[in-house]
Parts: structure tokens; sequence; C-alpha cells
């Protein structure tokens, strides 16, 4: 079962680390609707949590403060990796682990670097993971595709799995 | 009113266009949470509606009978388009339909054609579209990143808008 699991957990984390950039989909407050915006993923760690720097005064922060139930969907076609993970949230205002995830691209939102007073981190814990694998390349898909139309059988669609956490 | 409506479709259409896959998410019919899937889009019409073609016997369909609320998300790296859609989805059945959005493609998933008694389309009516355009090519963003960081200005995320259909 350990072992199971950690294969699991390296999957994800193969899967995630060739992502720069997913939708992070939250609760909308009021309405009930979700409500998503792309975000840098800073690092994938060894455990499967997921990091992301925002701001504190950031209206995702307040969502997720009321319902910390969120959703990170990646659509990569270039790596046609794609991957739906659900997961809980927590707000994480923790200077060491600023430190250690900060990278300078990131001064392009916080000029300030890490001693912008409005930098927070949130942390996510994947609870459920799926996720469709077309092999490593598009041409490998699509030659598959080209396949099932020519032998009129129906087309495998990569390997797909749902990783339990 | 109309032609700013139709200014904001014009968009949407532009930036589904060049999008193939998507993720499209529904709501889990048992335990609230969200769940998600890689889907071709087959068209979005002049008036913003979108098709997929599916399967009538698929999950996805059970659960939106159950609840007609969809979010798609397109988080596409190599365009640097990024696109966060709700709206609700209803299920056609209607061949003619089908026959007009028809690709030979679609043969992967329906080897029997348009045939397939067990063949469905679902029609997403976007209610809420959120996009972030990083301009035509990801070198522009690349270079906007690196301004902000040189100059120490806050860098501005490309061209922001919420649409309101």
């Amino acid at each position: 079962m350990i072992q199971e699991h950690n294969k699991n957990i390296e999957k994800l984390i193969e899967m995630v680390k060739g992502v720069s950039t997913c939708m992070l989909i939250t609760n909308e407050k009021n309405d009930g609707n979700l409500s998503g915006r792309p975000m840098s993923i800073s690092k994938i760690d060894n455990d499967g949590m997921m990091w992301f720097f925002t701001k504190a005064s950031s209206y995702k922060v307040d969502e997720i403060e009321e319902n910390k139930k969120v959703s990170i969907a990646i659509t990569n076609e270039s790596s046609n990796n794609y991957l739906m993970i659900n997961g809980l949230a927590k707000l994480v205002k923790d200077k060491t682990k600023m430190k250690e995830l900060w990278s300078s691209i990131l001064k392009a939102w916080f000029p300030l670097g890490l001693d912008d007073p409005d930098m927070i981190l949130i942390k996510v814990t994947p609870s459920e993971v799926n996720y469709w694998d077309g092999s490593s390349s598009k041409m490998v898909v699509l030659f598959h595709i080209l396949k099932a139309i020519v032998t009129g059988k129906e087309f495998e669609e990569g390997k797909e799995g749902k990783i339990n956490l």
C-alpha cells in the first residue's frame, strides 16, 4: 500500500513538473460559481504538496478562507498532459518557506521581493488526481487516433488513471 | 450594448478557436467535488455556444443531467492563452447538428460514425468568461516579465478581462 502510494505520488510529480501554469479553481463566495485564474506552480514537494505565491489581499485568498476546497486544472496541449486535481488549500505565511521557494521571476509580481508585506503562500494538498497521459509526445497519440480510424476500432485514450493519495 | 456584446463574443471566439482541448468541469453527483476531463471542442458558434461530442452512456452525462452548471478551463501555455468559462450545459440529441459538426477524427471515439446510438452532443452556453491574453506570443510576455524585473515595477499581466455575455 505504501509502495503504491509512493508510486502514485511519483507519477503526479513527474506529470506536474513539466507544467509551469495551471488553472487554480476556487469557489466564489456568493453565487456558488467557480472562479479560476492561471497560476504559476512554484514547486511540487516530494509528498505531492503544491505551492503557489500570491497576494494576501487578492480575492482568491478571501475565497480560500471561506472554502478551502480547490481544484487545479492542467490542459497542456504541447506536452499532451491533462490533469484534474482536487485538493484542500491552506494559506501559509512562513518567511522561511517563502525564501526556499523564491525565484527571481516572481519579482514581476512582487517588486519588493521577499520583503513584500502582501505576500502569502497557498499550499494545496491533493486528495484526488485524474490524469490523461497521451504518451510522451503528441505524435504518438496522433498515431493512435489514425490507427483507430483505419482499423475502425475504438481509440484507447492514453493511459488514464485516477491516483488516490 | 449590442455592439459591446458582439465584441465580447468575437473576443471569446478568437481565443477559443486556437484551442483544441479544454478541461470540461462538471459537478460530482454525490460528494460536491468537481470532476473534469479533457475534451475536444468541436465548434464554437458565432453566438459563443460551444459544442462537444460525447457518449450518452458516460458518467459526465449523468452529472450534467443532475446539475447543468459547468466550467471550461483552458491553460494553453504554447499560445499563452488562459480562459475560465462558466456556463450551462445542455444535452442535445440532434442528428442534423451532429452531421454538421462531424469530423472524421471523431471516428477514433465513435467507430460507427454518425450511426453510433450512444452519441450525444453537449452544448455549453457561456455565462461568464475570464481570460488572460498574454499578447500574441510567449516571447512578448517574457519580455514584460523581464522588464518588470529590471525596472522593479509591477508586471501588468497581459490584457485581463471579464466578458459578460
